[in-house]
């Protein structure tokens, strides 16, 4: 997507071709700088540091660094570990252990000679298939939410609220909950996005400047406005992103996305989730009783007096019954194993 | 109440008789400091910029502002000026416009010559009602929350999530929702006490550290995470105060509120606004239509990259039915109109 009007993706094969450069989300919105990263132990920091972050970009990540392993160490035993090094960066986003296992999967049978190259095309291929699903993502979602529009009398500003960052910066490209709001942006249609902060990491601040960067309209709004907002009929559609989507339709997100999903069942207003099939998690039946939940440093909820007790969950889960749809590359479907079913048999 | 072992009370006369002396909740909680304010213009910028902040506090700090401009002039026009002035220095606490009003209606009858004396007297009577109430709050939150207590079966720890600062800094002394939280814990109860963040301007910090200084065990949470630990049963009551209560019983509280009021609904956790009457507002006949909410400035949500655009509405309204009751000076009543009105007959 745009930024200082030119495209970019948030990560590439590095111009030497024994590289991965990435943007350092750390350093947003304040400064847009890459990284080079050329060995799986750096991936596996910037996995874990959140110079990279979001669920879908994690996975392609992990696939590039398992490449960057494979360089180093092509055999079976190398293979295993860099998978379980990478395994452990964050918990809860199943992109990452989807991504994983298929690189494992497609690198056991080769010979080890021939393992780096393949991995090397394999996570090109995979970031190629995200920035398409995303694409796809959008194309669904927009038609969705010109239908809201249309169903709510086509307001002269059509109201979208969002939490976390969910955008380009998300994915290699588009991003998911974001991707259909940039296509009807791009097609005339006179959005206003609400951007959630997002305590304690602030990654609404992401999200106001990808959009900003594009000209998407969009107010950033502290995480406990959005309530407000929806009683006050100033938000006509929920969307956000996932870190899992429960094989029963269970939507783990960033925390805070529940108390949202709560506020616009209240108000009527539609709730949906934006994931490529990748973030499904089919062996998690139940996602409110199976979703790990990371727990994260104090340290990110700021500088606090000495002795602070602090608790720092980073992701909730809204039950599939406060899910008005999941969007998929797809299609758009229930959030529930039967709607899960039918798109993806 | 206590800090750093000695009591004090957020506001009293100084000692010399012709000026007020408050903490400085805006050093709070990196500095307990006191500041010494000697004029009514003074009065007002303090409780403009939260120097001191909280529903029934304002409204006290107001009275002490009328008594020192009636020692400047105390002349008709002088006093309506002055009630005028601090009047416009908050919009959302209803206790503001009832403690000028009070302080209008008792020194108009009175000669000019002896307003200033009687309106000090006044002052500090209504300081002491106001710690008289909260303290009388205690008693009656306490007996309510030993009950949920038993309720839930005695649990080793009781968990109570509060939103904002309703404790005694927001008040004169015992604080509204915190104080029965601080009679609990002197009665020996294992009370652990979750506390949001309550982002913009983070009071949930004013709040843990007067807790800590009390000795009350707590947690530091982003405003976020209610919604998951409500979810996992790990909340067994919520407790806030409120800036306005309406006729009908809808709440106005810190922006938040609302959010924690749903997901309490949601898992049957007991929701509970602690105000002296002082907070209510007996001309609102409909809170969630009538109140004002105020909107501070961008600057409070932080450093954001130049033209970020941001919206701050600092309060949100609860509707009444989401309220399991409201706890006041006088005894715990439904969160009605019928309810209120047999409390104050």
């Amino acid at each position: 997507m745009r930024a200082f009007g030119q495209h970019h993706r948030t990560i590439a094969l590095g111009q030497d071709g024994q590289s991965v450069v990435v943007v350092d989300q750390t350093r947003l919105p304040h400064a847009f700088e890459k990284r080079t990263l050329r060995t799986s132990a750096e991936i596996a920091v910037a996995i874990r540091t959140m110079v990279v972050r979001g669920a879908p970009l994690i996975g392609v990540t992990a696939a590039f660094g398992m490449w960057l392993a494979l360089r180093q160490d092509a055999s079976d035993a190398a293979l295993r570990e860099a998978a379980h090094a990478l395994g452990e960066t964050r918990p809860t986003a199943v992109n990452l252990a989807w991504a994983l296992a298929r690189i494992v999967a497609e690198m056991s049978p080769l010979r080890p000679g021939e393992r780096a190259a393949a991995a090397m095309a394999l996570a090109v291929a995979m970031a190629d298939e995200d920035a398409a699903a995303c694409e796809a993502i959008g194309r669904h979602g927009a038609d969705l939410l010109h239908r809201r529009f249309d169903e709510v009398g086509r307001p002269a500003t059509f109201h979208v609220l969002t939490h976390c960052n969910a955008g380009w910066l998300a994915t290699v490209d588009w991003g998911t909950a974001l991707s259909p709001l940039y296509r009807l942006h791009d097609e005339g249609l006179a959005l206003h996005v609400w951007v959630d902060e997002t305590r304690p990491r602030n990654q609404g601040l992401l999200t106001q400047w990808e959009l900003a960067q594009h000209g998407v309209p969009c107010t950033l709004i502290v995480d406990n406005a959005g309530g407000l907002l929806m009683q006050r009929g100033r938000v006509h559609a929920c969307i956000v992103g996932a870190d899992r989507i429960a094989a029963n339709g269970d939507v783990c997100n960033k925390v805070g996305t529940y108390l949202k999903a709560l506020a616009a069942h209240e108000h009527g207003v539609p709730f949906y989730a934006a994931v490529p099939s990748t973030s499904i998690d089919w062996t998690l039946s139940d996602g409110v009783k199976g979703t790990p939940i990371e727990q994260r440093s104090a340290a990110e909820v700021g500088e606090l007096p000495a002795g602070t007790a602090v608790s720092n969950y980073a992701f909730d889960v809204t039950p599939a019954k406060f899910m008005t749809g999941l969007i998929t590359e797809r299609g758009v479907c229930e959030a529930s194993r039967e709607g899960l079913r039918r798109l993806f048999p």
